[in-house]
């Protein structure tokens, strides 16, 4: 069993929210809050993985109507590594399937006792919906095309472990911009920290009312790729049915894959990263996913220190 | 970890089963007995949601051949909170798609140290039929239409918390009862507990052969609300292929819903119970789902200190 | 709590391998140690149930893109009898279903501080090529018709229990060695003991090829059965679609199945094991299954401590 880290001993001071439903609505204080108890549980977890019981009692549910690998299982082990329980609710063996709506499954489950409750759900506005109406602790963990707030955290984590500081940085978040959920909080984040951001695609996935929100919109990689610090290259969602006019795959690899002639382009420290999973030679070429610039995996690491500290801050906010 | 409450520091005088199969074949006694267990467990978990771990060193197995959200759930939450370990077993990803036989399953599980089985199965008589050839426990969590003992258990819970009391009570079951185990096990343990039962639904799903368990049969929810202490609305299960004539949901809404000009004809402390998943305009309307008679949600909290009451019974039964 | 076996207190002598990926290159005196720490954990936890936490800390994940009861169940139980804690992977509600690579998707489970990998996939070598790419360590859970490594160690110790000794038994494998992954981890480790190994079957699922593994080749059951100490009866795969001309279930049957007659031309104490699950009627009638020289419950039994015997000799290996 490992001491907690003094500095986590009481719950920080400037967090009070018993749900993190995304990032637009944090100040940049709350979301250096949350990198800084990510990066605690992530030093006091690196040479020794044995449990931080700090939420022994506490019992977290999975709630997800949506696939996934990295988010459902980082949180189901992030919940055990601080002595919470985690129970997974699978939507194709529940009740769902037999017509219940999503406030009564999430008001039943409840219920049960449970404490936190992770959501991922294809309707924007879902886990707000379940924060208003339930007494536990909601984290949205994906919501259709709106926000993933600890997608969001563990990217800029990631960064601020390679660079410092945020403040300053240009990062560009490549492809499909207009059905991610990444990108929103990667946005909201990133810019509440001061970087410059750029959003970059085919027009068809990045129109110019992204402007509103403050970034830069580029169409063309060549042409901003030596500016950049950090690429977050997302994935294009093939399983999605594309109604409008949409690149080619093989089109889409040609202006938008980072390969080894846009790295050379690029400034030598450029971070490489993408949340994954990755379509290798679409967004990516196999020798950058794997290169020394990449972090990929580190983002993942990072995941699951940033899943510990959303359950953590949530858990032990002031009810 | 939470001291074991002392009325449940040995195992309780009248109960020696090592299975729980039904409510039929117990006695009111041993009714009590889980009860009264339950509401020990209950009130030892009210404030602290920590581990009791008087069941430690037990491996209880999900057997589910159904769809679940409440009970599988509930059942592998009161395992964990026992300190029991709890494996979930999938049909649809295991060997049964291979082929075996349910026996052959159930025995291969066994072997692997298992103490307690609780198995749902769309077979009448499939969890008695493994308790009579396996040496583990066995737990009924719905077997077809018959029964499911720990929903019963849960709902007189909830009324008794409520009314201190089953004796004298009279509890009208609405709907399907004809496909409803929940009804069955109410209906016994209700009656061995001395209240008076009312099963109410079209023709087509309440049979006059009722009548031979002891209960009121009626047609018509009209004629009855008004004398009834608590309703306890089935679920309309669309997901069946109903093959006699059967009235259409909006002639079923008409007559069976319980809704605000129905609760204007019944008692003022009437309660409204519901198995769930609801149909909301179906069984129930949202205004009385949600409205102050309606214990809905404390049939299901009450269903994690029944399923701990069940777990902890027959695991401590005497072989 | 139970007190690790003085023998198991640090790790034996002869085991250096982090991956367990076969039989195939393990040496006898590396087969024998891990059917003594099975032996060994075995005899620890008969009359216990309780924790042997020696591997509290680690984190193990079954990865299983096939179906599975035993093997997956019985990893999963044997992580937590050793205090580890265990991550099931789901392949279908996962990112694999976003076309990942294997490899990918591996790596990112492994960077969410996962020490060991239990893998099962279609195709023959994947263990082995994550094995070579991956930091943690990885335990072949079945690869095609490839291996099977702890099937083969379950049945090796489940003979080695009634037996005393492998070496100078005569060992039929029957039925369908040609897809069976089982078949060809029991001809290794077998051998490798010094046993007498038989495969046989029709001439489809059999052929002389197998000779130049050091086997004898028989098509006709009733030729070899009264030579035989264990008959190790494979299961036809009917989910398989055979490709080349096979027997019926019905001439199958007649010619494998092993019935009560051949049991009569059988050694009176020949043990009769299968690696399930067995299809009733096919390779065994009821009465063999269920008699007393069957000890198809035994090999399951063994299998939770093979398992923990696996993740303990991996997890405990010097890096």
């Amino acid at each position: 069993m490992i001491e907690l880290p003094p500095e986590l001993e009481s719950p920080p001071v400037p967090w009070t929210r018993r749900h993190l439903l995304d990032l637009e609505s944090l100040s940049a204080a709350e979301i250096t809050t949350a990198l800084d108890v990510a990066q605690s549980f992530k030093d006091a977890t690196r040479d020794c993985k044995d449990k931080l019981p700090t939420l022994a009692g506490v019992t977290s549910v999975n709630l997800f109507f949506e696939d996934s690998t990295r988010t459902r299982t980082s949180f189901s082990l992030a919940a055990r590594r601080l002595g919470a329980d985690n129970i997974e609710f699978s939507a194709s063996s529940s009740s769902v399937s037999k017509g219940e709506t999503l406030l009564d499954t999430a008001k039943t489950i409840e219920s049960m006792q449970i404490d936190a409750m992770v959501v991922r759900h294809r309707s924007p506005g879902a886990p707000q919906m379940l924060a208003k109406n339930l007494d536990c602790c909601v984290i949205n963990a994906g919501d259709g095309p709106h926000e993933h707030p600890t997608q969001g955290l563990l990217d800029i984590l990631t960064i601020r472990q390679h660079r410092g500081a945020i403040a300053g940085l240009t990062v560009a978040l490549v492809g499909d911009i207009a059905h991610s959920r990444t990108a929103r909080s990667n946005i909201w984040g990133l810019q509440k920290l001061g970087a410059h951001v750029i959003v970059c695609g085919p027009s068809t996935l990045v129109s110019k009312q992204w402007e509103k929100l403050g970034v830069e919109v580029s169409h063309d990689l060549d042409d901003i790729v030596a500016r950049c610090d950090v690429l977050n290259l997302l994935r294009i969602q093939f399983e999605r049915q594309y109604t409008r006019p949409f690149p080619s795959v093989r089109e889409y690899a040609l202006l938008y894959a980072m390969n080894r002639e846009r790295m050379e382009q690029a400034k030598e420290d450029i971070l490489i990263m993408a949340p994954g999973p990755i379509n290798r030679g679409v967004e990516v070429t196999p020798e950058v996913a794997d290169g020394s610039q990449s972090v990929i995996l580190h983002q993942v690491n990072n995941g699951l220190a940033v899943r510990m500290a959303a359950l953590y801050l949530v858990a032990k906010a002031p009810r």
